[in-house]
């Protein structure tokens, strides 16, 4: 038995997310059905974490046991002709016997890309988010910064989720504008669910000066989640890479 | 009666192109249908052109005779409400009587962009279309001034066309590289099916090496479609602009 590790791009426009749903177009459900194609072996595409319907991927990771003995340089070549356009393998190699890609995971990076003020852009619909108010650039990029270290994210999640644990780290943001685009670069140990969402919607919104800009620093001590900005839309959302070591 | 003049930009990757069709998702037919959920009127959207299944548009124009008596200004922005997201009204304004969007139109430009070499895309797999191989960029836009002038584009045609005459006039052609991605922009007094992606197929060919330099010259004496490269793929292709006058 081999445990391999598979890099993913997808675009994730025409997905009802990553997870697979018994007849839902997913991007594990055509994973798993493109490999039993190719192998005539029913596997499991453990993925780093799921990714919501509308959300794209450059870099996710899946770990996945297979008696398989294709080699490695085929099997990407091969899979990719019978995968959709929309997902791409980027790479596939030997993994450790206890990779997971779940729980070994130690770094994530999400990109966000937001186009700000002016109109909703046709082409640009599946691949952006639209925030419809000019913002001050600099005063979000000095209130990301907040955001780095340890925290109590629970403001930051959805308000129905079931985990107990709300501490995770950010290590890194990065925001950079070009023209009415700006771009948000995050990076830590784990994220909750719609919490990339709500970081960038809250950093709009103290951008535009409808939220204060200690927001943020305060939302960790309010646990509130009605002190912070909207849910961004999921189309603007990258899962950009997954790092182990 | 007004004659009004509408400038359209749409991502046709869930479109069956332009051109109504009963039970399917076409550009004209979603904008007729929002017109008349605005307007309770049954207009017609004339296209200055139809485009193809997955073709983009950043500057349709259609032009469109209403009694409606709405105010331009807000029948962009409460048309726009009831368009999906991948279909926008740039603009629209009042058109002499005489106004017809395709019968008036004098220039149309097209982009297309390619990927080429390396591996396909999964994020831009509806936007760019690909070449797999490494060109000589200096050869294709040697290539490519090849084309300007009033020629018979008879071989850059789809073969089953019902076109009579074949003389087109190409304006001008602009080739740009940014690392992996072309950028090809023509300009024309008008454009028989498929020509545009063909030319495109064409000039990487040549790049490529795969068909000789002079083939484009070649092909407006011998007008036997076969000497030119294949038809590049609908997704990478955008209507740029049309223009009147």
């Amino acid at each position: 038995m081999r445990n391999l590790k598979f890099v993913i791009e997808y675009n994730g426009a025409d997905f009802f997310g990553w997870q697979r749903q018994e007849g839902k177009r997913t991007v594990q459900g055509e994973l798993e059905r493109a490999f039993f194609e190719l192998t005539k072996e029913k596997v499991i595409f453990e993925g780093s974490g799921r990714t919501d319907k509308g959300v794209h991927a450059f870099g996710q990771v899946a770990s996945v046991k297979t008696d398989a003995k294709i080699p490695l340089k085929n099997l990407k070549l091969t899979f990719n002709n019978l995968l959709p356009t929309d997902i791409r393998i980027v790479r596939v190699e030997n993994a450790p016997d206890d990779f997971h890609a779940r729980f070994s995971a130690k770094r994530k990076t999400y990109l966000y890309i937001a186009k700000v003020g002016g109109e909703r852009s046709a082409i640009d619909c599946k691949t952006v988010g639209f925030y419809p108010y000019k913002v001050d650039f600099e005063k979000m990029k000095n209130a990301s910064l907040q955001l780095v270290g340890k925290h109590n994210f629970k403001a930051f999640s959805a308000a129905d989720t079931s985990v107990k644990n709300f501490e995770r780290e950010i290590f890194d943001v990065k925001l950079s504008r070009r023209g009415q685009l700006i771009k948000f670069e995050i990076s830590g140990n784990g994220f909750l669910y719609n919490m990339v969402r709500i970081i960038v919607g809250s950093l709009l919104d103290i951008g535009r000066g409808k939220l204060d800009e200690n927001s943020i620093k305060n939302a960790f001590k309010n646990c509130n989640r009605n002190t912070l900005g909207k849910t961004m839309e999921p189309n603007g959302l990258y899962l950009k890479s997954v790092k182990y070591l």
